[in-house]
């Protein structure tokens, strides 16, 4: 496949939620979708679909749209969904134990190998069948098994340090729930937060805007 | 204060970034900060900042940098941090009660009123304080407290019915962390989704990249 070698962050940022709207379209047993009807359903416009498809080479054919199966695989690949990613939890707090039970490793291309903690209730236990390790082990662990990611769950005074760990073990990309902004040289390793309260702020932003929108619409009416 | 009434949507996600640099700053004691110096703990240019900060009407003084409570304060109130927002989570699994049990809603500008479950184990209990009733009550409740947001940690399968339940109510913003991309008339409520799947999809892309271009450059030092 082609591909151009620029792309920009924002058509990487949108690349999953193309598979997982896919995705629910192949469950829903659609076989072949228009780019006008597939950005219906995701908010964005056909022309922007097009753009972003193209990027990566182009998979639509003119008048017939987007063959669900093949674009949903295409995208897969470009995501690395096939290349036997794994990943090991650290820190089994409600949190990590939340992901651990819920999150859907496997449909996103990842193998769940592995949790690490520190407390004693936990360690030598299995969580969703999965084994909880002790966090000495984590070396040892890492120079037997290949792990792709190690998600950070674990309180924040020790994000930095266990984070540190996965670096110098060779992992190469982190996973970061822990809220705080870590920092590693990224030649050795991508990091990619989820901060919960950079969600709620931009969401507080959008309610607030609309709060002052009807403030000044209620003060024109009553003009 | 000024603002520039068209604002991008980039702009805007940086913004809790910033509130979030900020407040790390404050903590650590910093009084004055420059541009560039925080655009170092940012990752962005210092030109970067001051066209983002701009925009929202420009708080730097040449020469002196940004006084660091006062630029805190106001990214708050444009963030909406001081306007008494409210917050009921509805469902409490393993990620509700993580949420509940570990997220700052108060340096976020929010109170959490109330949980919201069916299973008779937590109806009418409390978790870290918070009271939890049954779904059967929503509607009462909403009637009798002023609720910004809609946490959703249901199953999927519950997740459009109680958004809309919630958006029948009134309630302005619903958070989305069901992993399910629920549909609403913009006009009437805001959503803001958490798509785990997402996050490590695009983490996947950028090892998966890593992984080619060290393939690229092994092939091409073995020429």
């Amino acid at each position: 496949m082609k591909r151009n070698s620029k792309v920009s962050t924002a058509v990487i940022r949108r690349l999953p939620r193309y598979y997982r709207h896919l995705s629910e379209l192949q469950e829903a047993g659609v076989v072949r979708i228009s780019s006008s009807a597939l950005g219906k359903s995701m908010g964005l416009t056909a022309s922007q679909i097009r753009q972003d498809l193209f990027c990566f080479g182009g998979f639509g054919q003119q008048g017939y749209g987007y063959k669900v199966d093949i674009l949903k695989e295409e995208i897969g690949d470009i995501l690395g969904i096939n290349r036997g990613h794994t990943v090991v939890v650290l820190g089994t707090g409600n949190l990590g134990r939340a992901i651990i039970e819920n999150f859907r490793f496997s449909i996103n291309g990842f193998r769940l190998l592995a949790a690490f903690d520190i407390s004693k209730q936990v360690v030598g236990t299995r969580i969703a069948g999965v084994p909880v390790y002790h966090a000495d082990e984590l070396e040892e662990f890492l120079s037997k098994n290949q792990v792709s990611v190690g998600l950070l769950t674990v309180p924040i005074a020790a994000a930095q340090e266990m984070g540190d760990r996965l670096v110098a073990a060779g992992v190469p990309g982190i996973w970061n729930f822990t809220n705080y902004e870590i920092s590693f040289n990224p030649e050795k390793v991508v990091v990619e937060s989820v901060h919960f309260s950079d969600s709620l702020l931009a969401l507080n932003y959008m309610i607030t805007q609309r709060e002052l929108q009807g403030i000044a619409k209620d003060s024109e009416e009553s003009l």
